[in-house]
């Protein structure tokens, strides 16, 4: 199996949301697509460690909202590196209540689908949810949708555990780092702070040790602590 | 519904390929994707009046072949806007034989996966399969993989009648052309001549009216000849 040829599929990122009787859920997904035009119908495919999953079965609907490609860490922090069984993912988001009573994301969302699921499709690890469109919006005609291959490239950012597309990280070789300042991982999203690069969005030059980094710095990707890291 | 929206939904763009006997097939599609992570599972969501999707019925196997970005007209017309039924697509077209008897096409392709159908949902207008990845290759490290917005933004591509993501074009008031040159549209795969605008990269230049274009003049997206084109 080439690793590679994986990251050659073109995905957008989206918000899928739910809702089941006071219970708000959503999550970070790349793979929503229409799957039929008349009428018009979309998939996701939901891992079954996803909390999400059991809200959509009892909620019988779920919302794909469009991230935009400048949207904020926050909100791919929020939604893709935690869990709606233990954090309220609403809270501090705009989100609108759609007819069938799910959650539809706005904040940095740039169009949404709500849909009624139709159909499970039961895999081991996921779950294929067919859903008909109900109802749908475009909110900023000019913005550009956020890619993986962008969120990958630019945001430096990785699929999660739960991800269809979730590919291990290989091991690296020891002698590569030989020398070099230590590289950290996030252990929320993945994401690796290389000291050469530093973080320059956010005020840290390039050369700076991790070590160096203020107590108050956050992952650009997650925004979790320092603490949240650990070495290569 | 807004249709406006459907347009910020990131696709790539694919040739689906199968063989049942002595019968090769494909077509373009811009709903494959990953369902699973492990093991690997793609799906692709396939018209029924699709020649195809029979053969993938058959041949119980498909092969997905990801579109480099600078790909070449005639592989799009060639397997986008011609009928498998009646068009032996793979004649001029190079491409390999995977283990499971499915043609993997790798002109103009930069990665490839090749995979076994474990389910096949039926739609009312489409069957969404469901195969497990038998073996897959990258072609083409540096290239990057054509995505549907740049078709239709660079491309000026159009979906195919039978795509899930098809939509019916608005028609357009008349009082819009007045005084204007005749826009004329391909009627296999939608492309729009627009004689302000000309064809400036097969010789043509802005300016030039539709019936001044030379008898060989060719459809740029998918090869159609002066006479499938018809005045909008």
């Amino acid at each position: 199996m080439n690793i590679e040829a994986f990251f050659k599929i073109t995905y957008g990122l989206y918000i899928i949301s739910s809702a089941y009787e006071d219970k708000l859920s959503g999550y970070v997904a790349n793979t929503a697509f229409q799957v039929t035009a008349d009428p018009a119908r979309f998939a996701v495919s939901c891992s079954k460690n996803n909390f999400t999953v059991g809200i959509i079965r009892q909620g019988k609907a779920f919302s794909i909202s469009i991230l935009k490609q400048n949207c904020s860490r926050e909100i791919i922090g929020r939604f893709g590196y935690h869990s709606s069984a233990d954090t309220d993912k609403f809270k501090d988001t705009n989100y609108i209540t759609g007819q069938t009573g799910a959650p539809i994301v706005v904040d940095d969302c740039i169009a949404w689908f709500e849909c009624e699921v139709e159909r499970e499709i039961e895999l081991d690890t996921h779950v294929i949810f067919i859903g008909r469109l109900v109802n749908n919006d475009l909110l900023d005609k000019e913005a550009e949708p956020l890619t993986y291959a962008y969120y990958h490239a630019v945001k430096k950012g990785v699929a999660p555990k739960n991800a269809p597309t979730y590919i291990k990280k290989e091991e690296e070789g020891e002698e590569k780092n030989a020398g070099k300042m230590d590289t950290y991982t996030c252990n929320l999203c993945g994401y690796e702070y290389d000291p050469e690069a530093g973080d320059p969005e956010n005020g840290i030059p390039p050369g700076t040790p991790f070590e160096d980094l203020p107590d108050d710095w956050e992952c650009p990707i997650c925004g979790a602590g320092k603490e949240d890291f650990t070495i290569e």
